[in-house]
C-alpha cells in the first residue's frame, strides 16, 4: 500500500543535519504523506495515525480519570464570538482561515475555522455555568484546529491543520483555578512518562503569553539541534474571558461572581516529539506504551525445520498477545537480515528471534531497539520476561533522553560567544532587559522557571543581583 | 453542569407527536446542546458524546479486524481536486462551504469544507496504489463532515456539521470491489446487531444514488411516523472516481488498469435512530453495547442500616465493574424514586437496588430498562446472572424493534388511499413509471430490495407483470 523501505536506505545522520533527518525519517517510516496539495495540510497515514490515536488513548485516560468530561464544540466560530475578547482576537488575526460562501451564497456573517475554541466553548459554557454546584466545570476536546501559518511548515511540528487537544475549565475563584494548573502539571508528568518525553515547564514572558492569558506556561522541550519545541501550554486566564462571555455564577451568598479559567492544550507535535528526542540513524525509536507493535517476532527458518519453527513462532506470539502485549509475527518471505531492519526502522522497542538453535536450549533471542542490546532468555516465563523488559526500555528511554536534554541547557553569566544549546541566564526581570536579551542573542526567551531552582547571580544585561534565571533559546 | 432534569416533566408523548418528542428527548436527555449560534451545528454535551464514542468504537472494531487501515486526510479540498469528477461536483455544488481568505488574505485557490471525501482521498491514492500487490486497498475515517443543509435541521438526523464514518477501498476489478460490498453487508450486520436497529438494505434508483457512484445501497430504518432514516450507505463506484483521478495500477500482464472502489459511509445519525427506535415516553433507552452505564445500583437505605447498605452497594458495584460491566453506584442524597426517574430517563439498560429486605434475603431487586420488568434475582453470582440480563436485553431490543419495523411496511397493489408507514407495490423499472410513483404519492422512491423477496405483481403504474417491489415512504 505503501512506498516500501528500500532496504539500507540512505537516510541522513541524525547528528549531521537534524533538520533535514526528521524531515527524511517521517516520511521514510510512512508517518505521514505530504503530496497533499495543500501546504502545510498532510495526510495522516496508517502507522503515524495508529501512533497519534496511542496518544489521544493516554490523554483520554488521564482526563477522564481526572475529573474532565470529554465535549465536541463545532469548527466554525462566527465572527462576532470571535471578536469579543479583544488581545485573543489580535492575537490570531493573522492566522485564520474564512468561510466567506455556503453553496452558492455569501455568509451573512464570516464564519472562521477554529484556532483554538475558547471563543466557541464560552458563550456556551455562560449556559452551563449558573451556579457554586456548577463549578468546577471540567472539560476537555480532541479535534483539529487550523491556523494559517507563514512560516516554513514542518510535518507534526508546525502544521496549517493541527490535530489538538484542549482542556477548559471553569472555578470559583482564582485559588481554585491555580489548584486545577497543579494538577495539569501532575497529569502532564504522568503522561511525558509514557511517551519517554523530558521537558521544562517555563513561564512565558508577559509579551510572549497567549493572547487573553494571565499567564502561560510552556511545556518545552531540547531538540538535538539546541532548539527548543513547545509541546504544549497551560494557561491560567483568571476572568480574562469570563467577563467578555459572561460566564457567572451565583455564589452562596447571592452574589454573582465571574468564573476563573484555565486551560491545557496539547497537539500532534508529541508526535514530531517522539520522532525526534527518541529516533536514530536506523529509524524510529517508539516508547512501548505508544508502540502499535511493541514485540515483532521473527522466525529464524532453517532448512528441514521450517515448519516447527513457524509453529513454534506462533505460539510465542500467541503466549505474548495473551499476555497483553501488542505483538506481531513476521511471516514474510524475505530474509531475517531485512526484517531486522525494516522494524528497526518503524521503532518497535523489541524483537524476538527464535531458530532451531534457540529451541533446542530452551531460549529465545532478543533484541532492544533502544540499546540495540541482544541476549538470550528462557522460553519458560517469556511473557513476563518481555513485560519487564518493555518496562525496562521505557525507563531507559526516558532517563537517557532526560540526560541528554539536560546536557543541552547551559548556564551562562554573559552573552558573548554563546554556545549552540539552550542557555540558563540571570535576568532582573524588566522587561527592557528582557527585549535586549533577545535582540542580542537572536534567539527567544523561552521563559522563567515555575519552581525555585535556587539561583543566585546578576542580569546578564544590567548586571542587578537576581534569584530568576531566564532560558533562551531558538524555537523549532 | 448541564440543566438538571425536572422531576415528572412534561415530556411530548412519543406516540402523540414523535417528532416533537424527539426534539425534547435529546435536549432533556442532554445529548445535545443547540444553543451554538449556527444553524445545524450543535455542541457534543458529554453524556452524548459518549454514545457515540461508544458506537464509533464499535466501528473501529470492525473495520480494524476486516483489514482497513484508519487514516486521517485534511479537511480542506482545493477547488480545482474536487471538479475532477463531474457528476460528484453537480451533487455537491450548492451544499458546500467555502474558505476564501487565510489571514487579511484571498486564497489563490479557494478551498471547501469536504463534504465527504472522495476527492480529497483519490488524488493520494494515485500515489499510493501502483502495482497489483497494492491492492486491495481499504482504508477508513472517523472525522466531521460539512454539508450547508438548507432543509430544516435537526439534532444528529440533519445537521450541518457531521460527526461521520467513511470507508474508501480500491480494487483490482469490478468483480473484488462486489466482493467488498458483500464484506460491508456482513460488517454491517454485526454493528447493527451492537445498536440493536434494524434496517433494509434498498438500492436506490439512478435518479437518486450518489454523485458518481455506479450503484448506491442505502441502509434504511422507518421511524414511528413511518418515514424512513437513512442510517448510511454503501456505493459501488466501479472505475467512475479512478478514471478522472488516475487511480491505476500495473497487471500482472504489464498492463496499466483503473482501479474499481468502493464507499461505505454512516453518521452521527447513528445516535439519531438509537434515540427514536428505542426511546419511550420515559426517555431514552440505550442498547447495553451503546450504554456508558450499562448497570446503575441504587442502594435503598434504611434507618439504622444506612451505612451496611451502603457498603454492600458499594461491594456489588465492585463486583460488576471486576466483571467488566460497565457499572455506577448513585450514592446521591437523594430518594431513590428520583434516582429511578433519572437513570430510566437517561436510558441505562438495568438498575439494581439494594436495601436490607434484599439484603436478608441475600437478594438483589433487578429492573430492565426496556420492559420495566422487575424481578429479584440471587446476590450470589450477581455478576453472571447480571450479564446474562444485559445479553437478554439486547436481543429483545432488536427483536422487537424489528418487528415494529416490520409492522411499519405494507404491501400495497394500488396507489389510492396510502397508510402513513412505508410501502411496498410493483414497480416495472421504468423511470417512467417510477417518477410517475413518486409524483402520485408525493413521496420519494426509496429504493428495490438488494435480495430477491420472492415479489411477484404488477407494476402501480403501467400494469405490467414484475418481480421487482419497490420501497416508497417519505424521509425524515
Amino acid at each position: 500500500m505503501y512506498t516500501p523501505l528500500t532496504l539500507e536506505a540512505d537516510i541522513m545522520k541524525k547528528a549531521e543535519d537534524f533538520s533535514e533527518w526528521y524531515n527524511e525519517i517521517v516520511e521514510e517510516a510512512n508517518l505521514t504523506d505530504k503530496r497533499y496539495p495543500v501546504k502545510g495540510m498532510n495526510v495522516w497515514t496508517p502507522y503515524g495515525w495508529k501512533i497519534m490515536r496511542a496518544i489521544d488513548t493516554h490523554i483520554r485516560e488521564e482526563f477522564d480519570s481526572t475529573g474532565h468530561d470529554e465535549v465536541c464544540f463545532p469548527l466554525l466560530i462566527p465572527e462576532d464570538q470571535f471578536a469579543k475578547e479583544k488581545e485573543h482576537i489580535k492575537g490570531f488575526d493573522a492566522e485564520v482561515f474564512w468561510v466567506t460562501h455556503a453553496g452558492l451564497t455569501p455568509l451573512d456573517v464570516k464564519l472562521l475555522l477554529r484556532p483554538t475554541s475558547e471563543t466557541a466553548m464560552y458563550p456556551i459554557f455562560s449556559l452551563w455555568v449558573r451556579s457554586h454546584a456548577d463549578l468546577p466545570l471540567k472539560t476537555y476536546q480532541i479535534v483539529n484546529t487550523f491556523r494559517y501559518e507563514t512560516k516554513q511548515t514542518r510535518a507534526f511540528i508546525r502544521v496549517r491543520e493541527i490535530h489538538f487537544f484542549e482542556s477548559h475549565t471553569c472555578h470559583a475563584d482564582f485559588e481554585d483555578a491555580e489548584r486545577q494548573v497543579s494538577e495539569d502539571y501532575d497529569i502532564l508528568k504522568r503522561l511525558a512518562r509514557k511517551w519517554c518525553l523530558p521537558y521544562k515547564l517555563l513561564k512565558r514572558t508577559d509579551w510572549d503569553k497567549f493572547p487573553g492569558a494571565a499567564y502561560t506556561v510552556g511545556i518545552d522541550t531540547v531538540l538535538p539541534n539546541g532548539r527548543t519545541l513547545q509541546l504544549g501550554s497551560i494557561h491560567q486566564y483568571r476572568d480574562n474571558f469570563s467577563k467578555p462571555y459572561e460566564i457567572k455564577y451565583e455564589d452562596d451568598d447571592g452574589q454573582h461572581r465571574y468564573a476563573h479559567q484555565t486551560t491545557f492544550g496539547m497537539s500532534e507535535r508529541l508526535v514530531g516529539a517522539v520522532v525526534a528526542v527518541h529516533g536514530d540513524d536506523k529509524g524510529l525509536v517508539l516508547p512501548p506504551d505508544i508502540a502499535t507493535i511493541q514485540i515483532v517476532v521473527v522466525p529464524v527458518l532453517a532448512k528441514g525445520a521450517t515448519e516447527a519453527v513457524s509453529e513454534a513462532a506462533s505460539k510465542l506470539t500467541d503466549e505474548l498477545r495473551q499476555a497483553g502485549i501488542r505483538a506481531h509475527l513476521d511471516e514474510r518471505d524475505i530474509r531475517p537480515g531485512a526484517k531486522y531492519y525494516d522494524w528497526e526502522f518503524k521503532g518497535v522497542p523489541l524483537r524476538l528471534e527464535l531458530g532451531v538453535r534457540d529451541m533446542d536450549k530452551g531460549m529465545v533471542t532478543v533484541v532492544r531497539r533502544d540499546t540495540g542490546k541482544k541476549q538470550q532468555i528462557s522460553r519458560k516465563g517469556v511473557a513476563d520476561s518481555a513485560k519487564a523488559a518493555l518496562g525496562a526500555i521505557s525507563e531507559d528511554m526516558l532517563a537517557i533522553a532526560q540526560t541528554t536534554m539536560d546536557g543541552r541547557i547551559e548556564t551562562v553569566d554573559t552573552l558573548d560567544h554563546l554556545p549552540d544549546s539552550m542557555v540558563r541566564a540571570g535576568w532582573c526581570g524588566s522587561e527592557e532587559c528582557g527585549h535586549k536579551i533577545e535582540d542580542i542573542t537572536q534567539r527567544d526567551i523561552i521563559g522563567t522557571p515555575i519552581e525555585d531552582e535556587g539561583f543566585k547571580g546578576l542580569c546578564v544585561v544590567c548586571g542587578k543581583p537576581t534569584t530568576t534565571p531566564v532560558y533562551v533559546a531558538k524555537a523549532m
